[in-house]
């Protein structure tokens, strides 16, 4: 059995962890850090958890996360970046949730998020937590930045018109109009994600600039090998898990007699965690609730020169901590699947 | 005062116009129609009515509306085309807050509702319910096709940047993001809507092609004396009131220079019902929630080329009942506001 | 016009007030204070309120609350017995939303609330808000202590029943199975109010013991001329707004053959803000949604000895915020449905 | 592996009894019947079966059920009491997850159910599926009335005080407030549950009488040995799914000395799928979404004479479907939690 060491095992992606280990052949939690809640059992904090996890929470300093196989991090900005290094170099593989190797500047890290980097020499090395782009690059891995929510489904959205340089759209005008579930904000007591402030509401917010712009831009860039432009417009929607992404992609010329349907079944086919859906179809956020697939239909109404992409995702499960649960798994040559054969909740 | 009728009281729309009516000082309602409660009492349905709303339900074939000065048809679609003529012939007017009047061709008519318009010599003479675009005319107006929700929305937002040919954005690469609360689909028995398909659940639909395409485009065609192109993408998100849109609108060369703030303020500064929120601000469905008022936002993220407008209104006030009230005033010589002074309910 | 200061303006009961004033005919806000936000514009932090309410946030320092006719506390518990008697010495009237002139007993003040009472002497004088009960001491009344939303809704749920030491059912078996929108926590950065943590969940909390369960026995024991014991268990239902009382009461023999539904009916045929619905019914939230009345069913299961009263209110509405202008109405003067005539908005 | 057909496969217990077993290591579904969807794959209508359940709807004429080991009913009332003799004629084990087989007295059956029962020679062989009463039964039965999803709650909350004729409480004053999520009343298209109607709402129902009510008295009868009375009032909640079920009980004198939270703690030590919550805890019902887990907290307000329980169930899984696996496990010698090793989805 994996041991597996959760750094910050209060939040939302910490528990969702929790939930998805548990049922896990091949690895066990061994440790749950949390400077404020040690001592506290951890289902005590989460009743879900009841008889199904049976370890504490406790302090970081008083943890030995050294003697586990990997450790994850589902902490604020800054955390691993300040601990990554220790647990690398005794052998242990980190994978971190949060932002702190995801991009690849440190300049654009500091100007997003308000700090400096304090880890810069580890960012090359950092592999991008996206398996259906880096499969290759995971296995080999010791450390991973994981995708972001936003990012992880415009990326995939994307994947099959931008990769290895295709010119079937332009890739100036690209539109990424997102909406996400408030558990996306994470589990921090802020009066605007109370239920009273967001039940009954739609907004959009960070139309100005959002953290996830950058990541997103960073990744299609990579992917297509040429610079890519975005504009992304995340709004809140009440609900508590999903999001879903209404992706705009203008149709170049050359790309007019692609059979877009069938790009995307092929592009996906052997990907166990994507779902090309039939044509015409609408695909909805609570068809992935609690799972890790992400679902997908492309449209080009009125067979004209503007392609729609849908793609919907729990942005706790394939967003965050499910697919860092994949990216584990690939790093320890497991089933990429174990542990995440989930049915999706519905209703 | 106004007698008023309401053809089909049942609805979302039918009680919204009677909650609304229930406080206008100059209009009364003297007929509810149902074929199905007929005798009911309307607050027997409605119990939020109860010692404010006294009549009954009563037959169509019954109910004296030619005794009316206006009736209001919160019907399904082809009903008001059916009984208009004989309305207006007796000097009636007609407010339709179906699609019975919005479309002018009635070929487009036939293909969109699935039915043959029955009354097309009056589509010419039906004023289209949207007075910030048609105050004039409806003024002098007997017969009022009430625009559509989404509609409403869509044309307010791109207004200042189309009305009289203005040249700064391109016209055939509009996007409207659409976003709309449960209660648009109206009070129907249908599975799709009920609580446990809709709740925490988020989806695209009708992105094939949408009734309110074709009105849209012929809307904005007028407003701009030109023909105008645009995508319409809807959305059910699970609120219950609320419609928030969010169009992209690319910048024409001659648009570059242009204080985008400044015209939309100026342009909506002596429109009521019409708010231009301070620059960089995300307007809430929550802020207009049973109110009558549009509110809106215009952004142009990095200074690029791409204008992002987001609308916000109630789908049941300013995109069909409240809006419909406004028309009245108008119609009657009334002051434009009058049973609409609503502060929106919040939280 | 009557000078209104609300102290604490940017709770959910305060921009309740706001929002309810603001249509009020013969009162004006003068004064809004906020420590926190104070100089910013009061319809910056409640979009809703844009266009209908001008002023500004100020310090409770520089505010000069001497120069309102009625100060309303809508604040924290333990604010308005540090400053009711600055104001009331100068002859200004004071309404205190929260709990410090609640209960008569500066003992159980102190063991509920977890402070001292400041303010002991004004406790006798201070005269409890519930007009159903208190009318005439409120006429004549310059401290209110406003009765809490829960109180509201089981005290007008018993008081046909125990008034004036009605012998119809026990006194010491009553149960209140309470369930109330998240709203009625307040508008305070929490993680347990959260979306993400209190939609799509029920819960029961307080069971062994909350703050509402002595100001009920207190006032209906007051009812009844005798002691009253009543268990109270609040639960938190997924709801923005909106309280349902289900009280279970025992019939006595001599309450064997009084004819409850009449009895309701004809106790509260004067009142204007309750409303008996008919034998049978169900009174719903949302029936009540904004609005400042409360409903009631009283049902007698297989004809037997149990009465279940069914209650309900807007717990911003009746439950607090609304109820205070009705108040405030009485104590002015004033027709007691002065701003008060709301049709709740359904759906 | 068992061969498992589902009679009715399009309503809200038939997707769950499909997501159950889709993971389940023993049992495979062969058929899933639906007159009106026959041949439109099951993962076309439920797209979160998609890559996991392949099969298609089929008629139920054309569906060789007896083929099957055994056969779920989740269809409405009055259906497998028509089919259920045929099936066990030829060996097939029948569960339902409807009211046929509940009651026992086909009079009391045809008052509530509005039908005459068409096959009451079978009512005294069915065994009640609820194992934590009938474990023994259910393993040598071929016919199982599933309980239902409110009486389980019920009678779980009672079952360590009235187990075996104990005189702890009494036993003519039980009253039952339930409150339930809007899955409860099914997939079918009615207005009273679409979205727009019961979020932000809530409501008591069925106050004179419920279904559930002859049930959970017959089961708490039989428990105890001889009658009970209970009070049932059931409520509807906004949330999709859960059960909260607050029960009240009087103490008897002979009862004032017992250690409750010791009682139930053993009581259900070794129950797989009841779990007791620490003393003074509320349980939620998002702690056990999704799972087949009650949990249960028996508090005693001021140590008085009055018990509260609380339960909480999801009605799909422990309230139905859930249950309805584990009955299949228990009939056919499997581990109890075959299949049902289900972390609840938290948030």
């Amino acid at each position: 059995m994996i041991k597996v060491g959760i750094v910050g095992g209060t939040g939302y992606t910490g528990v969702e962890l929790l939930r998805l280990l548990a049922n896990h052949p091949s690895a066990k939690v061994t440790a749950v850090t949390s400077r404020k809640e040690a001592g506290m059992k951890v289902a005590e904090m989460f009743p879900s958890l009841r008889g199904r996890v049976d370890i504490a929470f406790s302090t970081p300093d008083e943890t030995d996360l050294q003697a586990c196989d990997v450790v994850f991090f589902a902490t604020p900005h800054g955390v691993a970046m300040a601990q990554a290094r220790e647990l690398l170099e005794v052998g242990v593989k980190v994978i971190d949730l949060a932002a702190d190797f995801r991009l690849k500047d440190p300049a654009e890290f500091a100007k997003w998020y308000a700090m400096e980097h304090s880890c810069t020499d580890l960012l090359a090395e950092a592999v991008y937590g996206l398996p259906e782009v880096n499969r290759d690059a995971i296995k080999n891995a010791r450390l991973i930045g994981m995708a972001g929510c936003y990012p992880t489904s415009v990326q995939l959205g994307l994947l099959p018109l931008l990769e290895g340089g295709k010119q079937y759209v332009e890739t100036t005008t690209l539109i990424a109009d997102c909406k996400s579930g408030v558990s996306g904000a994470g589990r921090k007591a802020e009066v605007g994600t109370l239920f009273a402030e967001s039940a009954d509401n739609f907004k959009a917010y960070g139309v100005k600039g959002h953290r996830h712009s950058p990541e997103i831009e960073q990744g299609l860039s990579l992917i297509h090998g040429a610079p890519v432009k975005l504009t992304f417009v995340p709004h809140l929607t009440p609900m508590i898990r999903g999001i879903h992404s209404t992706i705009y992609a203008r149709i170049k010329p050359e790309g007019r007699d692609v059979d877009y349907q069938q790009l995307f079944e092929q592009r996906f086919a052997a990907e166990p965690f994507v779902d090309v859906m039939p044509a015409g179809s609408c695909p909805e956020t609570r068809s992935v609730r609690g799972g890790n697939t992400a679902r997908i239909a492309v449209h080009r109404p009125g067979n004209g020169d503007l392609l729609v992409i849908l793609v919907v995702e729990d942005n706790l499960v394939k967003g965050a901590s499910g697919q860092s649960v994949q990216v584990m798994n690939l790093m320890f040559g497991l089933p990429e699947n174990a542990g995440l054969d989930i049915v999706p909740l519905l209703p």
